[in-house]
C-alpha cells in the first residue's frame, strides 16, 4: 500500500482544520478598534492553535518521511490522529470566547494530550510495521520531546483549574519546545 | 485515464465532509461541565459518523488500489458514492439534535444504506471494466461483509419507528465489522 | 510548468464547493416528516448543482488529460473558471430559498452561463498552447454540446421571468446532455 | 524533502480560503434586485480578495516550481505565509460589511502588506538553500514587483484614515501589476 493516499488525505484534514478556525474570528459590525477588541482572545487562541496544528503538519510531515510502506493498522492509528486534531478547533473557540475561564482551558489540554497520545501511538505503528531494524525507531531514539510534551499536557490539565494562566503558558512553552524542526528525523532523512 | 485525480477529488470530499461534521459542535457560551452537557448527544453521533465515514475511507482506499484503469463509468459510480456520503453530516446533525428520535435516526441508516448500494454499483464498476480476471473479483469473493451491512441496514430503518436504540446499536455493530480492515484486499493488493 | 498542482488545486476547490452546498440543507428543528418538507426545493437544487459541478470536474479532467503543458494563460483561465464555479452554492441556495421565483431561477441560469464561456476560453488557451496540430481540437471538434448548452442558457434566462419552470427544465436538458460523458475526449485518450 | 506535500498542503488550505469567502456572500431572503444590492460591496471584495489569493497561488507555483529540495525553513517559512493569507477571508468580510470605511480598509492593506512580507520572506529562505547559484535569485533578480507593492500597501495603510477610496485604488492597481504573470520565474522554468 502506498502512503500517498494517507499523505494527501491528511493535508486535507489538517488544511481545513486550520481554515475552520478562521471561521471563529466572525467579522464584527462596528468598524473601529472597540469592536476588534472583543476578538483578541479568539485570535490569540487562534494562533496558538494554529502553532499546534502547523506543528503538528510538519512532524507528521517527518514522520511519514521515513515510512516506506503503510498497513491497515497505520491507517486507522492516522485517522485516530487527524480525529483529536479535529476537535481543536471547538476547543480553541471555547477557550478563546470564555477568556480562558478553568473548564475551558483544561478540555484545551486534554484535546492537545489525546492528540500527542494519537501521535505516539501511530509513531509506534509504523516502528512496529517498519520491523526491527526501523529507520524511524533510530531516528526519534528515546523520543524526549514527546514524553516532555505529554508530562506538561497532564500538569496543565489540572492546573487550569487553579490558575487557567498557568496552564496558558505551558501550552506556549510545548509550542516553543517544539517550533524547532525535529533534527533528529530531518537529518536522517537526508542521511 | 489514470486513476490519481479521482482518488484525489474522493479524499478532498471526505476530509471535507469529516471537518464539516466538526462544525455541528457548536462552541456553547457557558464554561461549566452543563454546558457541555447538551453537546453530548452531538458529539457520540459525530464518533459514529467518523468511524463510518473513516471505514469508507479506507475501504476506498483499497478498492481503488487494485483498480489500475478508470473509465467515465467508474467517475460517475465514485461521485454517487460521494453523493450519499455528503449527506452524512446532515443526517448526523439531525439525529444527534434530536437525541435518537424515530425519523431522524431511520433517515440516518437510509443515507447508509444508499452509501453502501452506491460502493456496490463503483464495485462492480471497477470490476466490469477490469475484465473477466477482474483482480478485485476475486479479492472481494462473495461480499459477505457489503451484503451483510446492507441487510442490517435495511433491518435498523424500519426498527428506528419501533425503539431507535436498536437501529443504534445496529449502527454501531456495522462499524465494529468494518473497523477491521478488509484484509481480503490487503493481501490482494500485497500478492 | 506542470499541471499536477493546477489539477489538484481545482480538484479541491470543486471538492470544498460541493460539501459548501450540503450547509445549506439547515438540519431542521423538528424530528418527523413535515420538518422536512421545506428541505425538498434546498434539496432538489442541490441534487441539481451537485451533477453541474459533477460535470464540470468530469470533463475538466478530460480537458487537463490531453494537456502535456500549461502556461500562465492557462493558469488564469482555469481560475475564471473556478471563479463562476464559486458562486454556484450562492446561486443554488438563493434559487432553492425562494422556491424556483423568476430572478434567482435567472441568475441561476447566468452563473452557468458564465461558467460554460469560462470552460470554453479554457479550452482555447489549451488549444493555442498546443498549436496547429492540437490533440484536444482534434478531438473536441466543433463542439456542438458546449455551443449548444451555452445557447440554451441564453434561452432560459430570459425565460426564467416568463416561467420559471420552463428554466428549470433546460437547466435539467443540460445536465442529462453532458451526463454522457464526452466521448470523444475519452476515446481520444485512449488512441 | 520533498516539495510535493508543501505543495499539496499549501493547495488546500489557499482552495478552502477562497471558498470561505464565498461564504460572506449570504444568501438574501427577497427574491429581486433590491435584495442583491446590499451584496454589492461584499461581492466586489470578494472579487478583489479571490484575484489577489489567485495571484499568490500563482506565484507561489512558480516559486517552488524553481526549488527543488526542501528543509524546515522553508516549511515554516510557507506556514507562516499561509497564516497571513489565512486571515484574508475576515479582512474581506468586514471590510465589505462595512461599505470601505477607513479602519477596515486599512486592516485589510495591513494584512496584504503581511502577506507580502512573508512571501518575500519564503524567497529568502528558498534561496538561502539553493546556495550562491540558486535558480530562483537569478530569475527574481532585483523583485522590483515585489518591492514596489510593499511600498503601495505601506503608502495605501495610512491613506485609508484620510480617504479609503485611495486605498482601494491602490489595492486594485497592485492587483494589476501582479495579473500579468512573472514571466522572469516562467522563462527561467523553461530554460
Amino acid at each position: 500500500m502506498s502512503k500517498t493516499r494517507l499523505e494527501a488525505f491528511s493535508d486535507g484534514v489538517v488544511a481545513i482544520l486550520i481554515t475552520l478556525m478562521v471561521l471563529e474570528l466572525k467579522v464584527p459590525h462596528g468598524a473601529d478598534w472597540a469592536s476588534l477588541r472583543p476578538l483578541l482572545p479568539v485570535f490569540s487562541t487562534y494562533v496558538l492553535s494554529y502553532v499546534f496544528l502547523g506543528i503538528y503538519w510538519n512532524n507528521h510531515h517527518h514522520l511519514l518521511h521515513t515510512a516506506d510502506k503503510i498497513n491497515g493498522k497505520i491507517l486507522w492509528a492516522n485517522l485516530h490522529l487527524l480525529f483529536w486534531l479535529s476537535l481543536v478547533p471547538f476547543a480553541t473557540g471555547w477557550m478563546g470566547e470564555n477568556h480562558f475561564t478553568p473548564l475551558p482551558t483544561a478540555v484545551y489540554g486534554g484535546v492537545l494530550l489525546l492528540a500527542a497520545i494519537a501521535y505516539t501511538i501511530l509513531q509506534f505503528a509504523i516502528m512496529e510495521h517498519q520491523g526491527p531494524d526501523s529507520k524511524l525507531k533510530a531516528a526519534v531514539g528515546r523520543d524526549r520531546k514527546g514524553k516532555l510534551s505529554m508530562a506538561l499536557y497532564l500538569l496543565a490539565v489540572p492546573l487550569a483549574f487553579v490558575q487557567p494562566a498557568i496552564s496558558g503558558a505551558i501550552y506556549v512553552l510545548v509550542a516553543l519546545i517544539w517550533l524547532v524542526p525535529d533534527r533528529r528525523l530531518e537529518s536522517s532523512s537526508h542521511s
